[in-house]
């Protein structure tokens, strides 16, 4: 399992600055943990000092440093992080087998369609009437798959993951332990008496292939229709994603994020932690919006934006940095006033 | 199951006011997606575009309209949206029927009182010592009911709740997937020897009869006493509630907001998405507090808030606008200083 | 179970300032729901009202009162609200007695290591290949700990909980309902086709003793290496901590906050409800973070601090001041442009 940095160069595609090719480590870690036997890598200059403080027997790099700590190998690769995943999937490479088969304990309705050969559902699941999983799916300790829901092939459902009826996954896609897809979309009309009424959510949550689902995330279902996440979208942990939600593919929402009822999301947008998203609006395709932002307009594609309400970044900036001074200005306007005040008596 | 023209204007309450009666529609679906045989529902201006471009069989749509899509018919009521909902109804009434029975997988205590012939325990469901479920009421599967908990009759709780020992549901009580009911409380004191130290929780959680709580919320049990959720107020999903907090009757607390140890929220409140309530406050009734904001005053009952800390919503629309206007004052107020500087050369 | 006023004057180490010392009082309540059986106390001064109204029968209260309420005994102790911890425990102390055992429907591995004789694992709890569970440690309901995870001794897990492979709790640990602790880090590349590619995390949790963890909240493994919980740390309901971040000793973190991937907090920080903050930063021991705020930049320990951007506490609420009387600023600055333009028509 060691490898040598002649083989660790051929691996990630760089090349040995510093080093001799047939030294070996034997493991990965960070540039501060790291020792003799183990590969670290540079991936953001926030860690330059523990760079140059670091005692790993290699350091995936970057092009271009300025300056290198002294006796450490270093092997230059065009994007360290990336490289850096290559030698953890090496030295992971020896994980517990796959073995399909269906836990004693889980309880799998008869009409459940899955080839018992090909999937693996955990102990205490929940597989229920006309449910259908995909070959090669790992269903988790504790999932609850409802009534007439789908599971794509090659899907990893961890511990505790609630499908509820009539939802559909795609294939390759992977939710964290806790996550729900499918309940009730939040819908109520106050009545005549003064109580609210329930509207039914009698829609479904669509997920498309290589999604990835945060823990404890919640993804209401529509109120008919569909509650659509694309192809590819990858989410955090308690994101809320309300009724009727569109989003596209390939998009990023970071963790604690809401998008709330109706609202369309095009492709390659990312949302970064805790903004939230009013409903019934559209956000355009590689919009980015910046951590706490509160949308409450439509949001045109290509853009960074920040702030409550949101708006473009450096506009939102610029006022943060106004903000700031604002001590400073009311005293420089109380001190004109003054002044206007002494040249025109009259006036007072 | 198909419904005419006619039968629709009956069942709506409403008025056609361009098709033939006879005309049959047999589902429901958006504005943008119906075909021919759907029936769809304007119930918010932002879509009056698809509304215009619409190929649905019918569309409910409200009074006053300043133009139609040529061609398509149409039934005018006072509350498209309330409306639909008797559509949807009709349309999924063939439902998979309720049928009650205690799932031979499911764990429950000799001492817990039930009705087996009453009461549907779901699969893996957990029932404790001295817990009490009422007759129509619905345990999802992977549901935990802690010991001398009381759930009430007609509620429905779906896959994977827990309710804690001692706590109390009301009747027509709908639970979301994942929600938790009687957690501890929040509370620590720092000990002389610089650790915390936990206050034990031993109060409860009650909940008043027609409350909704949504996916995966939490609402802690109280110090002492009990948290207390009013009759007919529904909470969305990944909510915080924490320990005696007392929300009254017919509120709405919309997804991820929070509210801090022993608040009092009144009746018909209204709290937006996202929104945060500090400790030991008062809510009056029928304040509605906008999305994203922070309270951390008492607020009077009967108006709208918002912002951080949260104000009258008018007072923080033009906080809001001011910042955004921000950098062209801060100019303003060095060319003023300038200006000022020229006049009286002797005082700069 | 009764107790006399002499009784709860030993009991909290206070002095009786009003009333008979035979008097005796059977439970414990709050100021204003507390009947003459009752003892309860006034920790808060936002509750002085209930305190001059309150009908107890015996009402703990800090030194220095300036006005009592008439005919109510009175004890004074230096912390009302530690005190009374004491007598809730007094009266909650014939809880149920905890008996070791494994329930016949959970479903423990051959390889785990624990001591059926010293452990208690609930209903349908799943402890998985190679886990080890200490002795006095309470594993609840529908649990699942993951294989080769380890709860050290006379942790007490609630139902639901998750505990991911390989992950590590210390001793004494307590984690309410349906926290998630080893959910993957969210961490993905942008892969040449245009498709995201997650990065493998292949680290761990490592929780210290005497740690709380909240209902919901979730805590991901690290990329590789460690994710920290530190000794005697907090942490509320609905919290959502990275990869890769540590978090010190005896921390407090309060519900719906957030800390991204490889920030380092130190030691007695204290993180108030609804903060986020960003990822790769430092936060230095003793650090107070308030409410909603968003850290963006590292933040030296001793201080408060609030805002978005976080700023110190002083600076942050002299801001939002002034964007209160913001509006009147922009008015006055229009007054003094006005009056320039007058001054000097030339310019303008």
């Amino acid at each position: 399992m060691k490898l040598t940095l002649a083989a660790v160069q051929e691996l990630t595609g760089g090349k040995l600055l510093i080093g001799t090719p047939e030294s070996e480590i034997s493991g990965v870690s960070t540039l501060s943990e790291a020792g003799s036997d183990d590969a670290a890598f540079l991936g953001n200059e926030k860690y330059f000092h523990d760079f140059l403080a670091t005692r790993a027997g290699v350091v995936l790099v970057p092009p271009g440093l300025p300056q290198y700590p002294e006796g450490i190998a270093l092997i230059e690769v065009a994007n360290p992080s990336l490289a850096f995943n290559a030698l953890v999937k090496h030295f992971m490479s020896v994980s517990t087998a796959w073995i399909p088969g269906i836990h004693p304990s889980a309880v799998v309705d008869p009409s459940a369609k899955l080839d018992a050969s090909a999937v693996r559902i955990g102990a205490g699941a929940v597989i229920e009437a006309g449910a259908c999983i995909g070959s090669g799916s790992d269903i988790g300790p504790g999932c609850v798959i409802g009534a007439s829901a789908v599971v794509g092939e090659c899907c990893k459902l961890h511990a505790r993951v609630v499908v509820r009826e009539r939802c559909r996954l795609g294939s390759h896609v992977v939710v964290q332990p806790g996550a729900v897809i499918g309940s009730d979309g939040f819908g109520f009309l106050m009545g005549a008496n003064g109580c609210y009424e329930g509207i039914d959510q009698v829609g479904i949550v669509e997920i498309g292939d290589h999604v990835d689902i945060g823990a404890n995330t919640t993804i209401d279902r529509a109120r008919f229709g569909r509650t659509v996440i694309g192809e590819g979208t990858k989410i955090d942990n308690l994101v809320q994603i309300g009724h009727n939600v569109a989003i596209g593919r390939h998009c990023i929402l970071v963790a604690q994020s809401g998008v709330a009822g109706s609202t369309q999301i095009g492709d390659y947008v990312t949302v970064a932690a805790q903004v939230g998203i009013a409903g019934h609006l559209k956000v355009g395709d590689k919009a980015t919006i910046a951590a706490q932002a509160g949308v409450i307009t439509h949001l045109e594609g290509g853009k960074v934006y920040w702030g409550t309400p949101a708006s473009e970044f450096m506009q939102a900036k610029k006022q943060y940095a106004c903000i700031r001074r604002l001590p400073e200005l009311v005293k420089d306007v109380r001190d004109l006033k003054k002044a206007a005040e002494g040249q025109n008596p009259s006036k007072s």
